[in-house]
């Protein structure tokens, strides 16, 4: 088997590259780092549908280089093997017949071997092509690949997400990572404090002129109302004392999807937590470790966020909302000055205490640590219009029973998020780094 | 078996009464009156879990009056049968347990007589009070009973969509009623008009003294962008175009869930549409008869409706949207004054064609035929309070992947609605009576 | 609606009648008979799949006559409902299409009254053609009228089967009898005797002329080693030993699928049984009523069967040895004989204490009160052939997965049931009166 | 990985060994040999319950010499890993809690390396109490390892039935082994002849020394009558002629529970057939090939097997009945010296046509090639006893709603299999080498 650290485009990587070649080069590489530490049997399983084996998604974000640009534009390519489109095309339906998404497990062959060297293949086709493409073929490559990077980097957190679904759901509870620091709190933790903003007229969606997805599209106003936001995260510590409340006991607290949800499973804690002898565990990519009360909660789902709300007498913020604060403070600018905001680069892949203290304006962990679950319904924001083909498929057609999240998580690229971002899943997923971040109206 | 119109409250009737008695015997009569034509057997059956036996309608409402008002409230109150609110509670969970909902078509007993003798004694003992009570019970009651009967109200429409059920899936395709007239368009039904709404801020929510519910409360300010109402319904015709365009086979127009919704249901038409020999038909409370192309499709999903407008360019109006069209054309105002708007009242049970041609700033069919799918999720109004309790479960925990529906149907009692009402239903739902109208920005 | 006890063949019955003709009344007129406590309500649900609506047995043991006899043979019959043979058609694949088993229970339509006009037109044709048959019509007839009659009889004991799950299932626990006598037992209970039956070669199956189904045909010989035989049937009193000492948590006594049976359903007791205030309980017919210890136990799954014998190291007969023990103990030449056999005909429908004391040869209670799950699946005899067409899907091709049960119980008529007599059924079911014999090599 | 090839106990066989040794020896790497063509993903995945990964086959073999002897018998042995127990115990109750069944393919840990490390220190372990035991112990570690090494046998069946499974349903049909001969049929195949056996009293059982499991114990006679058994296999292209007359649509043919089952999974051929183009293709452990005519029909369910048989107006043996046809052949005693019989150490792993021309006493391909559905239901033997604990829990506790195999295939080792062996599986299954050889009465 070829060692994913020798990077296929290695010798490439020598030449002068162009930006666009630079960073898919580094956007490649880094989706092989994070497989740096799997078994070859890491790479096969798909224990719930949700998640896709590790192979798979090294796979088809190649896939859709080769589908989506190689196929169609360059001149005389080569097909690596005709039966991938099949076995790696995850939901396009204008792409042909598709594998059922719940047999991805059972697919032994082609090897991870193979997957590497299908990787191998098509950088070296790709980056060839962005060295020689004729003018007029520029403008068509840089966007698409734009979009095939993007791709991959959302796949890049599905990767941390589903390994650690993957370990932490083995009886034998195996590490990824050796353990790092953990942060301690830099701010006093012990009580909340609300960042005020005033009721009128906000721009919301994406304009100007970088990358971003069709469904931050449609820039429009919202009136909203006064409202109050958390200047943080809520924390493992908190999220205990409303369990040690009975919070998952009282009716009056759920949504009746999200009641018969944790009946239905028998959820009495977040996924991943422990109970043994008394005290609370959490298994992370750094193995079973002791509950950090300082960290932010994560990996629940969009009922036990609310119903904690509820539980304060207070509630999920609107998407809206979110946006207009991160805006106000300027997130988008500030990101790359951000001390350590604690994203995929940081290499903990947990969502870690308070570092920056909030000042009076800026909510603290808006980006980074966790997606914090909205109260929003993901639809399609006005003027929104899906493409037709396959790159409309991409978003517009999974606006319906999911609920938008925000902010970026400790598994997500720091260069792949933005105030106007749009997350989804459906209300009971868990084994996304979500979290919970307070609002009220005044 | 005593006789439903032999009205438990014949002699009662006789005395003087106070405007909340006639209402409340009125009411209670409508259901009665909805079950005449049934057999014995029609009251017990609960084919598919979101179809209730229509004796379990006539003994929840009843058991609605008995619980929140009578048992609480009204001095000396013997409860008529202890193991009753076992069985006819629905989902109040501060109630005490209750029967699985899907359980409800095995009881046969209490026997339908029995419910009709639980009736008389509940309407006694409710009218008996409203005669007797104190000075200052008298607001308790006069609340409680206006909520109770506008609970019955809705279990009124859904008597008859749960009834059309039960003998539109049977193979012998009863009728319910005799075959009554079928409106003749009164306007061009050949090319569709659109009503222009400028931008600006508007004031959503209801206001004011009557009676509503608390999801209507919370009025609050949207800013809404330019935008046109078609201004009548989606008719047969021009569903079926759809349909012989391929629309149900054409992925490009679904959104993923509807796609896999009418896949593995192996949907390709409205429900209660048959084709036979070449021929449409379509099964309405009168029988199975040939498909009026002039009248509004009803019995489609969201989904459906969803892809509908896809397919035109066009997509569902807000709810909001539609309020403010609502609002505009001071439909509330005019209701009593409107000529044979389609509701229970004109016992016809089916969605007619369009009898009041539009004028310019009046979108017709608002109002009755058929619910109007709308492409906003049912969430809260900013400034919503879920009540603590019973009550507070009515509504807001159901606030969880459920789409907003406006403008009542062909089985809603007339005085139910207003342009402020919000129904839900998940976007799955095809058994009421549902249907579309387009809209699109400016 | 018309009162079953009104019998459609009352003028005829005035006549001078056949024997055929007396037997075809009688037997219709039982199945009457059992539905004369129900009200309307019952005859019409499905609590689960095994369980169909009496209305449904009433049609489809008509409709047997009907498609069967009638239709092929009587000169001009006039069906009376085309619609009647998609809805009452069990499960005979030659006879067209039919409806999905689990949707019987919807079907309100048509009406219970309708059905018992549907049973009186086929009672009038068939004992009009029993008067004018010619001649060489007469064995068809007679053969096929006497196999309608015996189908019909199999569906009588179900009537009382199901009609106890319908009002057993009721929170209401509604009786279906005023209470009877409860026997005493005449026979010393507090020990428990086996009969020898040496080793050698046995005749098994149905020989000679009378009515019997092609299960019991080919006759043929088998080898029996030497068993033992208790003479009685196993109490309520011994199976509550087996369930406090821990019977049903003691994975040594199950077999694989029966341990992960009474887990998945969480069965710790017979059907019906159920313990309110530290007592134990049991839904009869009469209603809920204090468990008799010296009734034979009942309402059990071939596994609890199978558990309880290996508790007591021993095991359930083989049907083969049950057979053969029935035929020396003479017991059809002595049915008739028999003093109170617990049949349906005692009108007590719960199986009953020991009442004649076994003699040294002769076990008791092999016929009525509970049918005995043996150890023997139930597959075809050397030499059986399954018939073509209809009649041959009456029992050949359930030769599968099934266990057999012999006996009969106390739901069966009296003149259905002899040695031979093969009954079958999943090892899972525990609606019909089944029960407990031991056996052991000796 | 260390390579299955390099046996660990290549040192101790250069030493002078036992004949246990030398059995354990063999069959150990006998285990590893059969996994030496697959990629490290392939032994992980579990595509349905019914199949296994290679990997937990190969450590659950282990898991039972560690738990069985080494734990309870050798002194001072040192467990190799503690939570081993939980993972690849397989259903023995007794021995503890146990990983549920659907989950053995979620787990990538313990890699495929740990397993072989595993292997090798039991190996060693085993091995070096064979060459020290003191006396007394020597008699239960060579019944005990007798035992295990046939338990490990039986998993090397489901080794190649399980990797066939899980490549013959990759999209790319990888091969695992290159192609081999294809054997001619040494025989005439257009005409079926059949051997007679007369009727009589017959000794059925294993009596004897040898190793032997308990399901075959009891020793005991039967009656049969004369019968006629087919002198061979049915093929391939037998079959085909019972498909090309539409046998599969044809409901006279089937039992009730085939039926449903065909037609629930849309069963129109045996497993691993493929139409292409009109042609009929298999897929085999070489890859898809173009069916062989000649060769037994094999992958097909009981329910296929009875109806061929019915469409034949034959049908299955009786498992008395063939045994008494393998002995009166005296299989048990020539199988050394058969030529060419197709059991796993051909290596072709695909049944053969016809070698060994039958002569007048012997049919043939009674052993090897496919094991032979009967149409015995897997019952206990008069006189069985099943064990306490779980050894007791091997065979005994699947005595229920299974059907008895005979005859071994060409997945089967050689020294494996004998006249009294009994398989059994659900009558549903279809992954194992299953096939058809007719009966008859005369």
């Amino acid at each position: 088997m070829i060692h994913p650290n020798q990077s296929s485009t290695s010798d490439l990587a020598q030449a002068q590259v162009s930006p666009l070649a630079k960073m898919y080069q580094d956007v490649r590489a880094h989706s092989t780092k994070l497989c740096k530490a799997l078994k070859t049997e890491d790479y096969v399983v798909q224990p719930i549908q949700d998640v896709s084996p590790p192979k798979w998604h090294l796979a088809h974000t190649t896939w859709f280089f080769e589908q989506f640009i190689l196929k169609p534009y360059k001149k005389d390519y080569q097909i690596f093997d005709d039966s991938y489109n099949f076995i790696f095309n995850s939901y396009y339906e204008s792409m042909g017949d598709k594998m059922l998404r719940d047999h991805r497990g059972n697919m032994t062959r082609p090897s991870t071997e193979d997957v590497y060297l299908y990787r191998k293949y098509v950088d070296e086709q790709m980056l060839d092509w962005m060295h020689t493409a004729e003018f007029e073929a520029q403008s068509v490559l840089s966007e698409l690949t734009e979009l095939g990077l993007n791709h991959e980097q959302q796949h890049q957190e599905l990767l941390v997400t589903d390994i650690k679904y993957i370990l932490g759901n083995n009886p034998l509870f195996p590490a990824y990572l050796q353990h790092t620091e953990t942060w301690k709190p830099k701010a006093d933790l012990s009580k909340q404090e609300y960042i005020e903003i005033s009721e009128g007229l906000y721009d919301i969606g994406f304009s100007g002129d970088g990358f971003h997805y069709d469904n931050e599209e449609g820039a429009h106003q919202v009136f909203l109302h006064n409202f109050r936001l958390l200047n943080r995260l809520i924390t493992n510590g908190e999220y205990l004392e409303f369990m040690e409340a009975g919070g998952y006991d009282n009716y009056d607290l759920w949504l009746a999807d999200g009641r018969d949800y944790v009946r239905q499973h028998a959820i009495k804690a977040p996924q991943y937590w422990h109970q043994i002898e008394g005290r609370w565990y959490q298994y992370t990519l750094h193995g079973l470790q002791a509950l950090d009360e300082h960290a932010p909660v994560t990996h629940i789902s969009h009922y036990e966020a609310d119903a904690y709300a509820r539980w304060k007498n207070k509630r999920l913020p609107t998407e809206q909302e979110w946006e207009v604060a991160c805006k106000l403070a300027q997130y988008d600018q500030n990101l790359h000055k951000l001390h350590r905001a604690n994203f995929v680069e940081t290499e903990i892949l947990q969502p870690q205490a308070l570092q920056a203290a909030p000042t009076q304006d800026t909510p603290a962990q808006m980006m980074g640590d966790v997606w914090e679950w909205t109260q929003s319904a993901y639809l399609p924001y006005p003027f929104y219009q899906r493409e037709k083909g396959a790159l409309g498929e991409y978003n517009g057609k999974f606006m319906s029973n999911q609920i938008v999240l925000r902010g970026g998580s400790c598994a997500t690229p720091e260069s792949h998020i933005r105030c106007t971002y749009r997350n989804f899943f459906q209300p009971d997923k868990r084994w996304q780094f979500t979290g919970i971040r307070l609002a009220e109206y005044f």
